[in-house]
């Protein structure tokens, strides 16, 4: 049994709709939100942990909806050149040669403690030897649904493409009871790596297992002329003539969409989810985040990995959402905060199919970031806005994932921070790049 | 005498044409840099003070090309809306009641906190009672270009336009030799709200004192139609034809120029700050900072106030600097990690006219700041991009301003951190709104 956890004294954000409450209180009870309320009611203590939550901001942990988690490795290798001459002269030869379990694993792990520092609880990651990457976010103490890849070329892991959906199978079958934090899924890498054929068969199986089925598309302008074998006219069209499009899709990207390309989104059910620090830094383009929120489109938010962003903070990305997109449009309504905040909660939790996730409410999973309020730059604070606008990761100070306690006062329970990091070191100076 | 400072065991940044230095040393002598080395050539201890830079990155201080600090008590009170309605509705009412000499005072020192504290060692700031923000600067122990105000409509502390030259001449009198840290100018609020008399005479009594010039310019695409009797087909032509600009002149913006804009700008030899987490949060637009840069216009960088951007960090800002020239241009080499950098630091202190300031090389100031590498989001270290893409103001654990340790191991050295945020949250219950 779980030791239930009482948090006191704190400011709550509760979800995007609701003003903040002063001087609140919540308790946990096993994986669940038990219940909250002003400090007048606060519950006689009866054994539980008891957090001091004054002075802080006590919200929902935030979901990235989008990450390779394991290249923490290839973070900074290769910046400021385009998509395709970073993909195919740099990061795809760095896999081939320093992808390894042992590489995906304690890069994971890397990826995990800065996640779980910057207010990140729950990761949709998609990659190879993608047990690794489970077991590694499982022992983090993170919620996950960490995502086999699918392309059809040698890949790691995978050397010869023909068993590419039998080594998904298999990963499916070893995965989808393990934990209740874990669930399984499908990253079919993109149309323009994976045949219509490979894709096909990989929804197949997203669909006998009732699996996530991640795709990157629409990311760069140049993507309608290389896709392999096309089947419509952009790459939406041609996912769709595939039949690849439902509420278990998550479409990963879609920069470069024309409305046709938004009707079929909308009227699939699929999800979106924009990365934008890694959309500006390879100069992809910014999405049209706000028409598609409008349409009803659910849009959610990802940072990508760390080779492509370079940070895996949340915090930054909320904020380049809600300011790209005023950017983009020369509005400075289209994007406010609170949508921008609805992204990386609780959109994320219904795009990743994860049931009572992403807000402060009875009955929701107990997983919860506390910041510190008394810090110069969330000085004054006036409304939640300070969450999009001002706050940074480095302002969490506590993390409950599943009614358990994984971050406390910025020290990390669940794991070795420094074995991690020596881990990472070591793998890092087998590149040729030298690393301090 | 200032006691010496040895940094021991450190990884160097000491320009951005300079790949990183490992196992390195650096002594300070007086407010300079004395000389830096190879560990193996450590100088003996002679009763200085040691700092071991193990684990950390020692590079320049940042500095900040344009603030409003006082702006600090105006922080998420009005968010997500456009320039125009979010100035005229908002904040000049809020500054007409709200802004006093107190105000000024604590707010300013709140926004040096959260500047040190984010790796930041000058600024040069523009607002109103800017005695009282240059004693505030002077006190938390930074360099700075503290500015005055000028505005043809009553402003706080000066309710006579006629007045407004006059209190900036007692002003400049008043500061020019008080401190070496401190460099009073002018800060002309823009063309659309100085008529072109006003500018003459601010840009006279500048060239009088040798004082910095610094005025808004080209934010928006209506400005144009709102100049006070406009001198020219573009706010920058205006302001040429009036014979504001030269080297000492500050343009701060220039989101909306044209190709005679820029060839004018480069002929005066005037500097440009651009304020991109502003210019976005505004929806000005993205400025066209690689193509000024080309041309040989110094373009350096500065965060704009609290209340548009809503933080000071410049590490955020150096990130957006880059990565929204890749995105304006569909071009991932449009704006390398070296450019931000250098906008942050060297070329920020030629535009601010600060001699030997912004570099590490012997002779040069002695602002540096240590960041502490150890952290997962800045790991592995292959090269200098992680602190553009990476780190951010969080990471900074050590500040040294003019020779003299302002901040150690996060905690400020120079004044109490406490006092100032009570003082502010007490001014930000004046506000109709509630600050928690």
């Amino acid at each position: 049994m779980k030791q239930p956890i009482l948090i006191t004294n704190t400011t709550l954000f509760t979800d995007p709709d609701t003003a903040l409450l002063a001087d609140h209180w919540l308790l946990t009870q096993g994986n669940g939100i038990h219940s909250f309320g002003p400090m007048e009611t606060v519950p006689q203590d009866n054994g539980v942990t008891q957090i001091n939550g004054e002075g802080k901001l006590l919200m929902p942990g935030l979901i990235n909806g989008h990450n390779h988690c394991a290249m923490t490795l290839f973070r900074g290798l290769a910046d400021d050149m385009e998509l395709g001459q970073w993909l195919n002269e740099h990061i795809f030869p760095a896999e081939a040669t320093h992808v390894s379990p042992e590489m995906v694993y304690w890069c994971t792990k890397l990826a995990a403690a800065e996640m779980i520092l910057s207010g990140t609880t729950t990761v949709a990651d998609g990659y190879f030897y993608e047990e690794q990457a489970a077991q590694a976010l499982l022992d983090a103490g993170m919620r996950a649904i960490p995502a086999h890849g699918i392309i059809d070329f040698p890949a790691p892991g995978v050397p010869d493409p023909e068993k590419n959906i039998d080594a998904v199978e298999a990963y499916l079958l070893d995965w989808q009871e393990k934990d209740e934090r874990i669930r399984p899924g499908i990253f079919a890498h993109s149309p323009y790596t994976c045949s219509p054929k490979t894709l096909q068969r990989a929804k197949d199986l997203a669909r006998k297992y009732q699996a996530p089925f991640f795709i990157h598309v629409a990311e760069s302008r140049q993507e309608q002329e290389i896709l392999m074998d096309p089947q419509g006219t952009s790459p939406i069209r041609h996912l769709a003539a595939l039949d690849l499009l439902d509420a278990d899709t998550v479409l990963i990207h879609c920069v470069w969409l024309d409305d046709e390309d938004r009707k079929i989104i909308q009227e699939s059910r699929a999800g979106v989810v924009v990365c934008p620090q890694s959309q500006f830094k390879l100069a992809s383009g910014i999405a049209q985040a706000s028409e598609m929120m409008d349409m009803g489109i659910p849009v959610g938010l990802g940072t990508d990995g760390s080779a492509s962003n370079n940070s895996l903070d949340l915090f930054r990305e909320m904020d380049l959402l809600a300011k790209g997109q005023k950017v983009r449009t020369l509005n400075a309504t289209a994007m406010p905060a609170g949508k921008a905040l609805a992204a990386a909660t609780e959109t994320n939790a219904t795009i990743l199919g994860i049931p009572r996730l992403g807000r402060i409410a009875a009955g929701f999973k107990a997983d919860l970031i506390l910041l510190d309020l008394n810090q110069p730059h969330l000085q004054p604070c006036y409304n939640s806005d300070l969450l999009v606008y001002s706050a940074n990761g480095a302002d969490v100070t506590d993390v409950i994932i599943n009614g358990e306690r994984v971050l406390k006062d910025r020290n990390l329970l669940s794991f070795d921070l420094d074995e991690t990091m020596q881990q990472v070191r070591r793998l890092a100076t087998t590149l040729g790049s030298h690393s301090l």
